[in-house]
């Protein structure tokens, strides 16, 4: 196994950053220009377009949600893996990192493949939003793997991550995915899982003492908890087209996110010893409604259809974490820091099948004549035949390149903490004194006590 | 009293979140559906509608303001209740879990007010931010009795809340009161008050020695302070008519805010030895400024005149930390564990009369003719009538509600916790073993160093 | 030198504000008004102007803009400077003071300069912003002196440091300087130098055991750096002319910004032993591509030129942290508690010579000729000029002002902290109990280790 001493680690890191950012800049320089509207030139193109004014920019429309978006992106996932008692430097820092890269490969991976053949990628706002989105399913599968890799390994899973992701995007296209139920979630928490599968540590019990919280730990990832929880609404409209698409997006997200909060706490409650709650499915499952809501957030699902799909996703979730998360690391060697099986694989897999169940399902009654034509490409029947290809795509892209990325991550020679070394944020960071003298206080606390027990 | 052992709460908490969850569910699916904005038939509609064009649905003119208000509800009102040193899960946790639900049946009771007769409740973002409004007053109750009620109690008190809130919102229909000062802090402090005072706990001390702060818990607070403090120019001009008016409403509630602040320090220092500062007081009283501006923020208050009101807030409402609250637990028997009598109670009261007197003072010279039949549904002097009932309706309804439901909760089946036991997360959270490791080093250090005193 | 007794700032604090938020009131009562688009004369205002309708209303394309800057005056900068291990208080509680105190005097201030000669200063969501963005300069400064000033300086600096910024800003007027790399990072960054070279403390290592972070204190100041990152697009593109000007800053922003943490990241690890990373560094390098881009991020700097500002940024601030900081204490005698000089000072400078060389450089076949006029007042050498002499009058402002506010703050009255009590919110805050005893327990731990090592 991969159990390097992290010195290898001391030049590693510094290069592969200078040296990706010099190809990103060379690149950028090549291929990305403004678009029209937030090139100067806009003031020639709105008059020759019917005469727009400066407030009909589409920055406008788009940019508050991409804010959102970005919160999600950056404290959001960066804040909800520092539950970790001797993490969270590496649960938001590392996340910080790989988002910050991640998004400049998105922009040049998903731009080459929407302009093929104009030979330059324009970028406006909707780009920043997909480039957060892209980022989005390599943060996810981080969490599979959170405290068992080194950056330079989060480097290129997000490299991989990325270009996977751009491909399948590309080839689901007729697929509606508002809020990427397939793309981002499905397809990102099978990618970390499927690494993590690769990467599978017998001995990672030498780590146990760290693989848990503390109180205030556990309060700090609630500050991701809400932020993604809050912003979601946000996330599942963000690209969807403008007028009534955009709004109902927001009100289902909205609405399913709020009944999921209850299904969490109840089975929680219900899982545990005199009815006490967990704080991992508080921080994690009550987000359930909006990765499985994300396809289907555009659609006509009705504001009850929206709860529905929130109250299965919050006990299938809250169930993961109870009985799934520990039969996948016994029984089928993956092991799951964060439980991203539970909040988005199994609700992005649902999310999926909702989302193809009711594209099948549209009706002029529903939609309008003109509505439906204006929603789906294709015919219900087709749609929802895509929708479902569309799943099976990311479900095959996620564990196949999962699998591919995984073994080259199996190399020796990536720095990777050793197996008693796992969630500890002294291998990567230089860390306060503090806490040092902290915890030769608790041992030294110890060794009195079993003095004064033997008195 | 009702020392309940927290047992029976095993099973009471799941099956309560079950059951309202379908019951929303089932009122969903037989009253709500989307409005014409956010439905597919908007394709239609804007067509029929002088040609409107998709970036003139209401969404792009609510939603910002919106998600500002969404982050007050979850993330502002949820860590600003994590003062306490050992009661953090339970304000960010069940300040989730009774929005959450509270949103839901705020849509259905709001709507069934709004659409007498048609039948269907058709909802769009402006509901959204009108449930989130209605939630808030909960929120507020909740700090009243923050460590003392079961989660369960306070399902109850927000079922119940929103009920109440509801109603009187549709009676005071001609009161102005864009921030609810009256209808949202008023009201919600008097129904917690009352609640509080009808759960009086003779014996509260036993748990006195968790009710105070350690220093990152205060930091953690001061999350809440911010986000609160921060978005209230959104709260207050949220659901404001477009254009001038909510404008106006966010520089006003910007400046009461701002002059807030320098008064909430000045009375701190001066309540404490040598002129230190209390966080309790940075906390909230900085934001005392919002509250009462929030039924004039729409009207010409004028910026000097949202200056003043600031001013003012921010004295009495330290002044009531200091001597307002220790009287009420001592001669009126109201324990107020966050002091929201201090920031929502009399701030809110002061709101109302500064709403009803700039409405009855307003004038054609100052609004313009067509400003002032545009802003008031009456003239100016019964406004201020309307306003004046408005103010009281709330209190009334606050009290008296409060009452009734305080003596629902009094019943010994709610498994609240024993009186040594408050303010303690352990009764319902499964604590991170380092916690509880902690508190034996703590006891552990006692013995050793009056054992070394001894010596 | 200055260690009064913190005994006379009892009284002082409370008079001061007091006094000073009474003349902000009667100052507004003089001065400020609405101005048409936030007035309810507004209704007749929009039918003699093209018969706009209200949500053209510019409070639309600016208050989500508004509203992401407040965050990080608020946030952003106040959690950024909760890295101290007891200073968190102060680091929170006196930016939240002296920002909301600050932004009513530079509402005075910059209106006096933009309304010379029509008497009153008429105010909407653009002063509001500019309000925010005069501040930020006084925080900047703060960051220079935290710990060893009093709150009563602090407030005197942010007079000061308002009435310099607003002449300064009115000086230099036709420079170009959307996101303020000069009139905001360079000014205050020297404005703050410059003070806390005046007030320099040769026995401030007295108070070394308080100058660090410990485990948590550093999670929180991740929190202000998150939200500052995030939201700088904002920063930068909120008061950009509407259209593709904003759109434009606010992407080049986010690309500057993601280049940014790569080469922080990378210098970080190289300056460590066996690669480690500082935490100081990825709070605070990680922003400077943010503050470098300020001023031409409306400029059509090209994708690649933000990613290349970013890109050198980082290095040189990281450096700046490992080099420069104890360069500056040794032998320029500048205590320079965040390092202020490595996050505003130097990539601010660079900042304004990148928008002087970008401006003169300008050209019609860039920027279409229509874009070109809209763009700059002059033609572009002479713009360029312009853009460097105002980076040299924000120096000099910065540095002149600083030293004459430094002076007056060294008078021995302002009750700052002693040497040996620097960094401590003991001074100025009533402090939670559980921190005393904790420190009981730790002397005494130290106390029984030494013992135990005797034996």
């Amino acid at each position: 196994t991969s159990n390097q001493t992290p010195n290898s680690f001391s030049k590693f890191l510094p290069a592969v950053c200078f040296i990706w950012q010099i190809a990103m800049i060379i690149l950028f320089g090549i291929f990305v220009r403004y678009n029209e509207e937030s090139d100067t030139h806009w003031i020639e193109h709105k008059k020759t377009k019917r005469n727009l004014s400066d407030i009909e920019n589409d920055f406008y429309y788009r940019y508050p949600s991409f804010q959102d978006v970005h919160v999600m992106i950056f404290v959001g996932f960066g804040f909800l893996m520092t539950f970790l008692k001797r993490y969270s430097f590496g649960a938001v820092g590392f996340n910080f990192l790989i988002a910050a890269f991640g998004i400049q490969w998105a922009l040049l991976m998903q731009g080459w493949f929407h302009s093929f053949g104009t030979g330059k990628i324009l970028i406006a706002v909707e780009n920043l939003i997909n480039a957060d989105f892209c980022v989005g399913s390599c943060l996810i599968a981080y969490g599979a793997v959170l405290g068992k890799v080194s950056p330079v390994q989060l480097l290129v899973m997000t490299l991989c991550g990325v270009t996977l992701f751009a491909i399948d995007e590309f080839i689901i296209l007729n697929a509606k995915d508002a809020g990427g139920s397939m793309s981002i979630h499905t397809f990102g928490a099978c990618y970390g899982l499927a690494i993590s599968w690769v990467l599978y540590r017998p001995d990672l019990n030498q780590s146990k003492r760290l693989l848990g919280s503390v109180y205030h730990s556990d309060v700090f990832a609630m500050i991701g908890t809400l932020f993604l929880w809050l912003f979601w609404p946000s996330f599942n409209s963000a690209i969807c087209s403008h007028g009534d698409g955009q709004h109902r997006a927001a009100i289902n997200t909205y609405l399913a996110l709020a009944s999921t909060v209850l299904t969490s706490v109840a089975i929680s409650s219900l899982s545990k010893d005199k009815g006490k709650l967990d704080m991992v499915h508080i921080q994690n499952s009550t987000l359930a409604g909006g990765v499985a809501v994300g396809t289907a957030a555009e659609f006509m699902l009705m504001p009850y259809g929206a709860l529905i799909v929130g109250f299965c996703c919050g006990i299938i979730s809250t169930l993961g974490y109870v009985y799934v998360t520990p039969f996948l690391e016994k029984n089928l060697k993956i092991q799951d820091t964060c439980g991203i099986n539970n909040l988005h694989c199994m609700p992005g897999i649902i999310g999926g099948i909702v989302g193809a169940i009711s594209a099948a399902g549209a009706t002029e009654y529903v939609y309008g004549s003109e509505g439906l034509a204006a929603m789906f490409p294709m015919v219900p029947r087709l749609q929802g035949g895509h929708q479902a290809a569309g799943l099976c795509v990311a479900i095959v892209f996620g564990i196949g390149g999962g699998i591919a990325v995984g073994t080259v991550l199996k190399l020796p020679i990536w720095g990777d903490p050793a197996d008693d070394n796992c969630f500890d944020d002294e291998v990567y960071w230089e860390l306060p004194e503090d806490e040092e003298s902290h915890s030769v206080i608790l041992e030294y606390n110890n060794h009195m006590r079993n003095k004064h027990q033997d008195v």
